[in-house]
Order: C-alpha cells, then structure tokens, then sequence
C-alpha cells in the first residue's frame, strides 16, 4: 500500500493557502505544517487543515516530512531550495526560483547534488486546455509548429511598491510564458527581441519598469514566437495563445465563469475570462500538486523541472536586457 | 460554534458515490454511513470515506444520524422518504420522489407530518450557468419571461431493460426539464401538449415508449414553453435552454471540456459538450449538497422542496397522457 | 446566344423594389416595365432602371414580355397570378399566394393549365447558409434528420391595422416556416399543434392575432418539428433553425452585421443579428431571382413552385385552426 | 445633375476584373476603356461591360477620360502613375505605388504637382468589419489604443517566380497590415524589429524571401504592434486583428462564408473562413472604387492617399532591412 508523504508549506498567503489546499485533497499527502513570518495567517491555514504551525528548522529537523512547498515571497525560495535539498526533502516552489539567475542556478546545483526532486510551479502547463492543446500537437494533429502567438494580461497592476521589487515585468510576469514558448515550440532559442512602454501608466514608468510589452523569440530550428504582454485589461485576465504548424492552428481560449450568453437592445453579451489567475488556473493548481505527489508516489520524473525554471529566467534576463539596450539579442538558451 | 450533522448515504452506485463525496467534502457534514443491497459497493464506498456499512434500520435507529441522503434506485425512494421522515432525520433525495404521483404526495404530506427538511435532487438549477441566467432573469435583465425553449438529449439511449422500467421518457429525462420550466416561467400551467416517436430506434418503441419528444406548457400569464428531447445525440450530451424576455433573450450553453479550437483544412472545430450528467453537472452536485447542508446548519429553506418534486412529475404525467392520448391537455398544475 | 427576358414587375413598394433591383442585375432579364397603383413609387423605380411605368393591361398585353414578378400587396396575388398565367407569362409571385387556400388552388390550377412556370418567393431557401446546411443534410452528414427546432423572431410587431388583415402570425409569418419544415425534414405531416398568446402585446390580442406561437408538427415517418416564433424580440431579427439527425446536429446561425467583438468592463459583446429582412436575406433575394431567370433560361424546373406555396399555406391554415380550437389536429399534407 | 465620370481600367487581371466590375456598378462612373499587354483578357473584360480596347497613349490623350484604376502588374504602377497624372487624370491605383521608395516618392511629387487625386488601394480599410472596428475606436469605446496584433496569413505561397520579383513579404504581403497598423495606432513610427525563417517551405528561402514574419512596431507615443504573418496557413486565409485600449479591447475577426454548425462525434465545427482575398475583401473593393468615384463627384479628399502608400512602403523598406541585418532599426516614419 502506498504510505502517505507528510508535507509543510512555507507561506501562508494567498498561493500558499492554494497549494495547501491541494496538498490537503491528495490521498497520499498529509499537510503536517504551516510556516509563515506572520504567524496569524499560519495559524489560520494550519488550523483549517488540522496542521501546526512551525518553524523553518522544525520542518527541515523533523525526518518525517517528505516533502515542502514553497510559497512564500520570491526573495526566500533560494534560500529554502537550498536548506530544502540539503535536508533531503522533495521540493515543490512556486516560480521564479530566483530572480537572479547565478543563484537559481546554485539552487539547481544543490537540488543536483541533494538529488532530491524539486518541481517549479509553472501551473499553466496543468491547465486543462493549454495541456489538451500541447497533446493534440504532440500527437500531430498540426504537423510541425511553426508560430506562436501569446497573449498574456493582468487585469491590473499591482501597486507600484511591488513593480520596483519585482524583477520587472519579463521576470515577474512573462516568466510563464516564456515556459510556455520552450514548451510549446521547444528547441534552442537564438535571438530575443523586448520592447515596450507604460502607456497611462506613469506610475510603471516611475517604478523603472514597463507595464506593456511586445517580446519576439526565434529558435534555432526557425519558428517563431510573439508574446504581448500588458499589466492592465479593463476587460479582465486575458490568457490566450495559438499555435500555427504546417497543417493547421490550435487555439486556447480563455475560460468563462459560465455560458450564458444575453441578446440585448446594443449587442450579443457573453461573460468575460474568469477573474484572475486564481480563478483561472484553480483547476492547475490542484493538478500540478497532484502531479508533484503522484511522481513523488511513483518515483516518476516531475514535468517541470528546475533546469526548466533557470531557462524561463535566463530568457526573462535576455528580454530584460533587449528592452533596455533597444536591441535584439543573440543567444543560446 | 456549528455542530457537525452525522449523514447516511443510501445507495452506492453512481449517484451515491458522487453524493457521498459531496458530503465528505462539506465542512459541516460527516459521511458516518453508507447502505446498499449490493455489499460490496457499500463496502468501498464506506471506505473511502472511512464511513460505516449499514443497514436502512441501523441508521434510523441512530439518533446521532442528522440527515439522510437518498441515492438508491427510484422504487426505493417513497419507502425511504416516508420512514426517514418517521424517523425524524432531514432527507435528501434524488429524483423522482416516485413513478406514481399518488405515492409521492403520500411522502409530501409524511414530510409535512414529522416537520423534517427534504430536498429534492434537481441538481441543475445548481449550476452555475443556469443558476446565473436565473439570477439575471431575476434581476429583470431582460423583463418579463415570454417563452422558454429547452433543448435536452442524453448521448445515446440506455438498455431497453431499463427503458421498461424508466416510468417513460418524461417521468425519467424530462422531469428535470419540467423542472426547469417552473422554476425559470413559474405561474401556473394551464396546458400541456406532448407528441413524439422513436425514429431509428425501435427497440425504445418495443420497450413502450418514445425516444424523441416535443412537449409545449403554456402559463396562466401567457407565457409558452417548448422542450425538445432526445435518448440519442450522436454529438453527446446536450443541455441548453434560452428563455425570450419583453427586453432580449438570455441562453445558458452547454459546456465545453476544454477551450482548445483547432483550424483545419476542412474546418474549424471546438470540443463536444461535456459527455454526460456526471461531468456537465459536477458543479451542480457539489453545490446542491452544500445547500442541503447550509440550508440545515442556519435553519433556513431549501430551493426545491418536495412540492417541486410533485409538480415536475403532475407534469410528467400529463404529457404522457398528452402524448398517449393525442391530444393537448388541459390542467391546472 | 441566349435570348433576353424582358420582365414587368408588380408593386414599387420596399419588395417590389428589392426584386426590381435583382432583376436588373441578371444578365439575361431585362426590366421594362414597372406596374403600381401608387404612380410616383412606380415612375421613380423606373427611372432609376431606365423602365417605364404601365398598366397590368399593358403589360399583359405585350407579347414581348417574357415574366412577370409579383410584389404587389398580398390580396392581389392570386388575380396577377391567374391574369398573368393566362397571357402566357412565366410568374414569380411573393408569398403567399393567397391568403384563402381555395383560391391558391385555383391558381395553382390556372398555372397548370397555362403550362407556364410559376415560382414563389419562400427566398429563405436561397439563403447560403439555410442552403448549405440542406446540402450536407441531403449529402448524408447527420444521417436522417429526426427533430428541427426552428426560432423565427421578428424585432417589432407591425401596426395593428397590418395585422388585422394579415391572415394571421401563421399565415403571414411562420408560412415561411412552415415551408423550412417541409424543406427540411420533407414527407407528410400528420399533426399540427399551436398554441399562443400575446404576453405584453395587447394590441395584437385586440386586432385579434397573438404575437407568441409555439407549433410542433409530426411527420407519418415519426419526425418532429418545433417552432418558436414571436412578433417581437428586443434583440432584432432572430431566424435559426437546427437538425437533429442520426449522426449529428447542424445548426443555421443568424448573420451578423460585422464581425467586431468588443472585450470590456461588463462582458464581451457581439453584433445582434442583421437587422431584419431586407438585410439579412439580401443575398437569398437576389439568388431566387437569379435562379428564376436561369430555369427560364435553361428551361429547368424552378425550387419552390406554387404546389410549395399551397402546401405551406394549408399547413398555417391547420395551425391556425390547432390555436383556435386548443386542440392537435390531424391531417396528411 | 451629377455628370458622369468616364473611366479606363489599366490591366485585365484578376484584381484589375473586381475593379472594372465595381466601377461599372458605381452610378456616376462609366468604364470606358480597358488597357491589357495580354489583349484577349483586355477584350473579354471591355465586352464584359460595354467597353473598348485601348493603348495607354488612347487612353491619356482621350480628354473624355476623368479617371484611371490601375490594376496592372506593380512594375508597372510608377510609371502609369506619372504618365496619368501628367496628363491630369484622377488616379486610382492599387498597392503598392512602387517597390521602390524614391520612385514611389517621385510619383508623389508627380501627383502633387498635377494637382491630381491619387487614391492607393489599400481596401482593407473599407472591409466593414474593420471600418465599423476603426470607427469604434474612433468614437472613444476603448480609451486610447496601446497595443495592436495583426494577424495575417495566406493560405498557401505564390510560385517561388512570383516571389523572386515580388519584393519580399515585407513589401508584397505585409504593406497591408503596415497600413492597418498606421491607420488603428497613427502617431510617429519609432522603431521596427522583423524577424522570420522559412520553416517547411526551402523554396521560399531560396527565392532569398522568409514565409514566416514576425514584425513589432513602437511609435513615439509608446503604443505597441505586432504582426505575425506567414504565406502559408492549411485552414485558409487569415486576417484579424485586435486593439487593447486602456478601457478595452476590439477584435477583427474573420468572415466566414455560411453560419452553419455542425456537432458531430468528434467536435463541433464551423466554416473555415472566406478562401482568400477576392472573397474576404469583395465587399471592401467595391467600398473603395464607391469611395473613390464619391469622391472625385463630391470634390472631397480620398481616404487613402499616395502619402499613405509611400509611408506604408517605408514600413515595409524597414522591416527588410530589420529582418536582413538581425537588429531593430529606429526611424521616424
């Protein structure tokens, strides 16, 4: 019989609590901890789930736990990646794994010689639709796929102190769809181009950082991507993209809360995408937790890895410099 | 703080599998036992949940049992309705209350003596999409209600054993449409006129009923309602209605698996509806329960009540009359 | 080299002028004459295709006018249909050919007799969309059809005085549907049922007509029809219909103006359907003229001849009688 | 009264057939002329509509003649232009004016000082869903555009000759959407990025041409485009494009020939949309020769101007020279 993993979480906010949550449904994961600086929202998470609240060293002392998820704040998933692997414990964290790349690359090298698993938290790749699409081009249905279309927007941005301690919009943001684009198009990218601006948004400016972006990748093997990118829609969370191969396009669409559709006096209404990320990728979230616990289970391979992490990043870096030198740049990602 | 209400699930088939997961799910309830004639279902039923195999008796008999729910085969259910109630715990039951009308108005008035809550299962006016039209159709979005057209058809027809025993085609498919007529037009139905056949199904028309329906209800108000039904839609499982206002129209969709659209030679292509009642209505299930049990927990009504169940099989009833007889019926319902 | 028709054309009112206009684009017809009792209509739509105004006398008299097209007022259709068989000319007549059944017959007969071709105006069978969908119908892509639900809705209902003399909402807007349906699923009708009201409309009460119907037909093969249909729908001009086959579904979609959708605060909106008719059936106008002119030209058999318009005709006739009477009636058309 | 404005069509190809048949459709305008190398497409168009065969020299030296449509092949349009207005004739040409700038640039110069109207076809602006998109933005629905992706694909590429000579995607397919892009976004272009490959087609690559294209744009006021394009897509002719403002977003999307559905076992399907340019663009091209003749009749200024096509032949310079050297250029278009 399958023996059930004893697992903490670090962080209990807002993502923290999902994984939680998901760690919780698993019937071969038992949320044994909760671990946050503010010890309210700890305690409040653990208690839903019947867990306790603990400290970082208690979680990584204790031989029981298998295994962590880490959903606190960017700037200490380095630090607990690496005191994670040291202590033998299987890794789930939610990306980026840094926002510096020589360090995410130190992380990867610990989780190497820990030789422990350790799964980045690009849920989209879990998202129903989006992993549906990926089979139907996996099983051909569109013969080689040649052009990638992205189309990846916040309903919002997030106040101005987060945007200066972000890493910028290609880190913060676009790093999922880079992982999409190596994904999706695979292949060794050669040149990224990144432009953009703040249009109406001084306060993104201000904040040394652009809210609108235009990103262009090619790969070796000749496809292409473009990836738009804007940190406000008024309509809402917009999460599409499209894949041109040689025999047809696949398209993902956005998700609706429900189908209902209203013929008024003016126009033909349907409902908008769900609301934001939480509601859109509620279905991911619980399968990539569900993934990371199965392949723990099974000792199977995790489907994203912390080398696939570090690649989104050093992209995310390229797109970064791009934007900032005005220029393409050449690369071997 | 709120009491947790002890619940015994009959029947462990499908129905009662989803049902008892919908109860372990809820916060407030707890999934003590499960009965069924077939031990074995029981048995890993019970399991899963780490719930008890019971007997109808056990369970009536024990006063710390809050509330049932009643998932087992359609002749089981007046049975169940009338000795839960005697035993004073709150019911939930699927539908039909009963084939016979007769039966099911002696459980409403066994209801009305004990003074318990029951609930009847019509799940779909749970879902989100169509709870959604309601509440917009509520709200005046489109003025007053005019006519109603539901589209309902079940993938592919079950076995003629089955057919034989169903009660017909409208006490067994379109009782929930019935439904769905009186909870979006409401008033009282003044006609109802049911015609229909089994073309390309002649094993239906050998089990003494139809495969293919068109019922049209008319209102005191006035207002018209048209069902058209099928037990086979070679596409999968269809479940739509729109409902035309005095200010526009509003129309609940089916719903898609995934949002995956594929351009190709030929054409261009989305999903099929979800398969059938288990899938389109997942939502649906889970949230009945939790109303069941939110309703229990703060004292308050459930949406549809026995009466419901009574209404949906009057009209059931007339439009097999309407059919069989060849006539437009007259009621008052 | 083929000869041209020189064509007279009845009525310069808001059809007359439709047809005179398709009449004129058609490479073997000639316009050259224009009859009204209203002088200015008819002298400025000759002018605007080099014709001339005339008399029915003259016109009829003029051995070398080849055709004639009817889109006069309804109560002179059967006397232009008969005058015009008996002076030899081939007739495209506006629906319906008359409002009283006996008195199409009696055209219908004087057409025979004339040997002269005689083609009604049910132009919704020229629409590229109705008209691809009957071609994959009769192609076999959904196998039998089984079940057609049709929604005819039009924006506004007409002045009260146009409706008193209308025939009725059966003969004067759901005689188009009743020709879809036989168009469609073919073969003969055994049942008619239609009921109604007029929810919101008393003026169409008072003028004696409904302004809702909801008929359902059956077919001695055990095919069923539904149609919906109101006077007014708040969202435009609704015309969609759907097969139910064996195989499969198709569904005619209404027509919008443009394709721009608009994502915004409160939902993602469409165009509404063309706005009505004219509009929508722009293109199915000017193709049954078309396909008038080629059967004269080529000497082939026209698509909807007068026996179409008799069988659409007795089968609003049934529906009205179905309304009155409250009950289904029988029949074999 | 309006006087009637004689016209000669120059080329009797494809595209120069559209023109001449909506310039004989145009109430003010008389095709007079037809002017082919070819002489048998020359002659079976001018009998097509009543006209004569002529030479250039005929043509320009007939002071009958108001106006000239060019539709001959692009090599030919510069010098046609000069000559044309030279001689004091209104022009109607299609694109592109040159593939040259500095001769594009001179018959500018030509046109000015003949005082003459110089209209370039660029005809997506009068496609009706693009127009109705413009003037909604226009009216203020989205706020201020700040992102535009165009997408626009040919369903399968020219011969590898046609390529040699056609100027390279840039100036022969997307001179277009450059267009479209000046026309959605305006302002100042301050810097393009092109990048492609040719995956799958080697023919193309070697005709020193790229199929696959993938173009951003920024103007001074930091609003973005990009353009994905490729010459060959197997489900058809692909043209849309949508705009994000800071209050929404308005999409373009494709037309498709019928609205029909179909639901079968495998997926719901639609029509592809329109084959190509003649069917997606048939209503456009009529819109601009009415705008055109409208125009010249009224004394008001055409829609789109020689200055239009030289900036937009700019672009496309550009982009060649982007896409050539590996780098993002900056400008001031």
């Amino acid at each position: 019989m399958t023996e059930t993993i004893n697992v903490a979480v670090f962080g209990a906010g807002r993502i923290g609590n999902i994984h939680a949550d998901n760690v919780a449904q698993h019937p071969h994961a038992c949320l044994q901890y909760v671990v946050d600086v503010h010890e309210p929202s700890a305690a409040q998470l653990a208690a839903r789930h019947a867990a306790q609240v603990a400290s970082v060293e208690q979680v990584l002392a204790d031989p029981g736990i298998g295994a962590v998820v880490i959903g606190s704040s960017t700037d200490t998933h380095a630090d607990l990646i690496q005191r994670s692997a040291a202590a033998g414990k299987a890794i789930f964290c939610e990306k980026p794994v840094d926002l510096d790349v020589q360090r995410a690359r130190a992380c990867a090298e610990a989780v190497r010689k820990a030789g422990v698993t350790c799964m980045i938290g690009f849920q989209r790749r879990f998202d129903p639709t989006f992993a549906a699409l990926k089979g139907r081009l996996d099983a051909g249905e569109i013969g080689e796929p040649e052009m990638l279309v992205v189309t990846s927007r916040d309903p919002a941005p997030p106040p101005a102190s987060y945007i200066a301690r972000s890493g910028g919009v290609f880190k913060d943001m676009l790093i999922h769809d880079f992982d999409i684009f190596r994904w999706i198009l695979g292949g060794e990218t050669v040149s990224v181009h990144a432009t953009g601006g703040s249009p109406g948004l001084p306060e993104v400016a201000a904040a040394g950082d652009i809210s609108h972006a235009a990103v262009t990748l090619r790969t070796r093997a000749g496809s292409l991507c473009q990836i738009n990118t804007s940190r406000r829609a008024a309509y809402g969370y917009d999460q599409r993209f499209e894949v041109l191969g040689s025999k047809g396009l696949l398209q993902a669409g956005n998700v609706r809360p429900t189908q209902v559709v209203a013929w008024g006096a003016d126009h033909i209404a349907s409902d908008k995408p769900e609301a934001f990320f939480l509601e859109r990728y509620r279905a991911a979230y619980a399968l990539e937790i569900a993934h990371f616990f199965d392949a723990l289970t099974h000792g199977t391979q995790v489907r994203t890895t912390i080398e696939d992490g570090i690649k989104a990043l050093e992209l995310a870096e390229l797109a970064t410099q791009s934007w900032r030198e005005g220029r393409a740049v050449e690369c071997s990602v």
